[in-house]
C-alpha cells in the first residue's frame, strides 16, 4: 500500500478536484500551478511529446522568427487560408493538397469529421482517447469494442471485422498506435482491414503517435495516407501535438476523400491556423528541418525503448507493451493509481496521468509518457521508490 | 478613365486571379509576396486593425515572453481548456463565464453557432461579411435583406423589424459597426430591437469593430454584452483581430446563453486556443494593458476621423459615413474598382480591398481601411493622384 501523509492527502484531493472540473482530460500544468502553488511539478510525464524535436523547433523560431523580426507579422497578419497551408504539406505527404484539411490541433479535425460524416453509429475502441465518443453529437449510437488486457490490449483483428460486420456501423476509429494503451497495428495489417471493410463510410485511423512506432530497425514511419488514392473511405487524422511537442501551437491535419474536405471548407475552417502553426508547417516540411528531426526521432524513441525496459522491471507494476512515446502501466500491489499518481506529484515533482477516468480500464492504471533521457531516469528513481516503500510497508503490515 | 499601362495589365490580372482564388476574401499580403515578387507593398489597407495595438501586444510579448523564455512554455504544453480562459474573461466583460465561448478567431464561433443554432431560416444584411451566408449548411434558407445605398447602407429599424416579422427567421445578424459598410447601430436601438424580437431563436450581434465606435465624446465603448442577463436570444460576437491588430493569434469569443455555450463544449471546442491566444487573453484583461490599450483605441478613432474627412474631399470618391475603422467608398466618375485598386497597388504599394465580389453592393465599391496616420497621408496622396490623373485623362479625352 501507498500511504499519503494527512498533508499530501490534503493536496491529492485538491488535485482529484481539478481533474474532475478538466472532464475527462488531466488538468494542465499551469492550471496546476496556479491553484496549488505549493506543489512543484519537475516532470510533466502526463504530456505525450518528443521533447528534442520541441528544441529544434524553438531553436528554428528564435533565429527565423524572433532574430528577424518576422514574429511581427506573424502575429499581426491573416495566416493563409486552410488549402493554401494544405498546398505546402502536399509534397511532403505525397497526398495531393485536394485531400487534406489543415485543422487547429488534430481535435479540430476530430470534431469537424465526427460532426460532419458520422450519421448513424460509430465503433470506438476501449480505452481510446476519450473526444472520439465524447464528441458525438445526441442521437447517434456509440459501440464501445473493449480490447483485452489478456491480449495486452491489442486490437483482433478478426473478431473486430466480425463486430463491425455485425454492428453495421458508419464510422469505425483505429488510434495506432492506440492512446493510452500503445497497441500498434501493423501497416500491412491496415491495409487488410480497408480491403474487409471497404463498405464502412468512415475509416479513422488516428495517426498521431506513428511518428514513435516502427516496424524494423530502420525506424521508418509506417503512415497509412497515401492509401487515400484506393480507399476514399479511409480518414487519417494527424496531430503534430506529440511528435512535435509543440501543444501551444495547435497544429494538425486530417487526410481524407477530397469531396470531404470540399464539404469541410464550404462550410468554415477557412482561417483556423494560427499564424505560428503556418509557420510551423512550412518548417516541418523543409529538408533541413526533416533531417534533423529524424535524428531527435529516433533518439527518441530509442530513449522510450529504454525507459519501458526499465519500468517493467520494477515489482508491482505491469507495463503494456507500446509502440509509442508512453506506456500504460498496471498496479498490480493492491496500490490504487490515485495514491501512487498523488505520491509521485507531491513527493517527487512526477506527474504521470491517472487513467481511473478511461473508459475500458478495470483496475489501477496509469499512463507514464517517456521524457528526456535525464527525466527518464528520475521517473523510473522516484517511482521505484514509491513502490518499495509501498512493497515494504505492506510486508510490515502483514 | 483609370488607364493601365500594359505590364500594369498583366499584374492586375494575375491579382483578379489570386482574388478568386481566395473566394470571397481577399488574398493575404504573404500570398501576394510569394506569388507577386514584382509587387512591392507598402501599406495593406486591406487589412482592418488598430496597428498601435498590435505594438502594445508585441511590446509585451517581447518583455514577458521572448526575454523570459516563457515562449518555450507557451509553445511546448498544452493551454488551457475553453472555460478556463472563458473564466479569466468575465471580469473584465462583466459577464458570467458560463455565459462566454473561446474561439479561435470569431470565425470559429460564428461557425459554431450557425452550424449548431440556425436551424431554419437566417436574414443577413447585405452588403455583409460573407462568411454569415457562406457558412450556412444545405437546407437552411438564407434571406438578403439589402441595406439601401440612399440611407448610407444604414439599418432602417422599423423596415427591418417588419422584414423579420413577415420572414420569421429562427437567426439573424447584425453586424455593429457592419463590415463593409461602417454603419452603426446605436446601443438604444439595439436594446429596443431585442425587446421586439425577443421571439427570434438567435439574435446574432457581430461586435468585431464596436471598440471603434462610440456615441459621445468620452469613446465609451458601447457594447451589448452584458444584456445577456436580460435576453437569452442574444449572442454577442466578437474577434480580438481588428482593435487589436493580432490576426495571426486568432482569438475571438462569443457572449451567448449558458445552454447553448455548455451544449458546444459538450461537443468540442475544448482546445481550441493556442498558447499565444491564451497569452493575449491574459494580457487583455490587465490594468496595466487597458490603461495603455485605450489611449491607443483612442488614437486610432481620432486618426481615422482624420483620414475619412481628408478622402471624403476627393473627387469622383463618395464616402460613406462610417463607425468603424475603415470606409466603404464608392467611385463616382466612370473608374472602375478594379483599376483603381490595380492601380494603387500597383504604382503605389498601397492595397485596398475590392468589393465588386460583395453582394449587395451595385456601383464600383472599395474599403478602404485606416492604417497609422503616416500610412494614412500616404493613402490619401495616392489616391489623390490616381483619382486627379483619371479625372484630367477624362478632360483631355471628351
Amino acid at each position: 500500500m501507498i500511504t499519503l501523509a494527512d498533508d499530501e492527502k490534503a493536496i491529492a484531493s485538491a488535485i482529484k478536484q481539478l481533474s474532475n472540473q478538466a472532464g475527462s482530460h488531466s488538468p494542465s500544468i499551469f492550471t496546476i500551478a496556479e491553484k496549488l502553488p505549493q506543489l512543484e511539478i519537475k516532470i510533466d510525464a502526463c504530456f505525450l511529446s518528443n521533447s528534442y524535436a520541441t528544441d529544434l523547433v524553438l531553436e528554428d523560431f528564435r533565429k527565423e522568427l524572433i532574430h528577424t523580426n518576422k514574429i511581427k507579422k506573424v502575429i499581426e497578419f491573416y495566416p493563409s487560408q486552410n488549402q493554401v497551408i494544405a498546398d505546402v504539406l502536399s509534397t511532403h505527404l505525397n497526398v495531393p493538397a485536394r485531400n487534406i484539411f489543415i485543422g487547429s490541433g488534430a481535435s479540430e479535425v476530430i470534431q469537424a469529421v465526427i460532426h460532419n460524416f458520422t450519421t448513424r453509429k460509430i465503433i470506438v475502441n476501449i480505452p481510446t482517447f476519450s473526444p472520439y465518443y465524447e464528441f458525438v453529437k445526441e442521437g447517434i449510437v456509440v459501440v464501445y469494442n473493449r480490447l483485452d488486457p489478456q491480449e495486452n490490449f491489442n486490437l483482433n483483428i478478426e473478431k473486430y471485422i466480425q463486430l463491425v460486420e455485425k454492428e453495421k456501423p458508419d464510422t469505425i476509429v483505429l488510434i495506432n498506435p492506440n492512446n493510452p494503451s500503445g497497441g500498434y497495428i501493423k501497416l500491412s495489417d491496415i491495409q487488410y482491414l480497408l480491403n474487409r471493410l471497404s463498405w464502412v463510410e468512415n475509416i479513422i485511423i488516428d495517426e498521431s503517435f506513428i511518428h514513435f512506432a516502427y516496424e524494423d530497425e530502420n525506424y521508418e514511419i509506417k503512415s497509412a495516407a497515401m492509401m487515400i488514392e484506393n480507399f476514399n473511405n479511409l480518414i487519417i487524422i494527424k496531430s503534430m501535438t506529440k511528435d512535435f511537442g509543440i501543444a501551444g501551437i495547435r497544429a494538425g491535419y486530417g487526410v481524407m476523400d477530397k469531396e470531404k474536405v470540399g464539404y469541410l471548407l464550404r462550410h468554415g475552417h477557412l482561417w483556423n491556423s494560427s499564424g505560428l502553426a503556418e509557420y510551423f508547417f512550412r518548417l516541418y516540411v523543409s529538408d533541413k528541418f526533416q533531417r534533423e528531426y529524424e535524428k531527435s526521432r529516433i533518439r527518441c524513441i530509442q530513449e522510450s525503448r529504454h525507459f519501458f525496459s526499465e519500468l517493467a522491471t520494477m515489482p508491482g507494476l505491469k507495463v503494456y507493451p507500446s509502440m509509442a512515446n508512453f506506456v500504460l502501466a498496471e498496479l498490480t500491489n493492491g496500490a490504487t493509481s490515485y495514491d501512487f499518481v498523488s505520491k509521485l506529484l507531491i513527493k517527487y515533482g512526477v506527474y504521470i496521468r491517472d487513467c481511473s477516468d478511461k473508459i475500458g480500464l478495470d483496475g489501477e492504471f496509469v499512463r507514464i509518457a517517456s521524457r528526456t533521457k535525464a527525466e527518464n531516469e528520475i521517473i523510473v528513481d522516484s517511482a521505484r521508490d514509491v513502490l518499495q516503500n509501498a512493497w515494504e510497508y505492506k510486508e510490515v503490515s502483514y
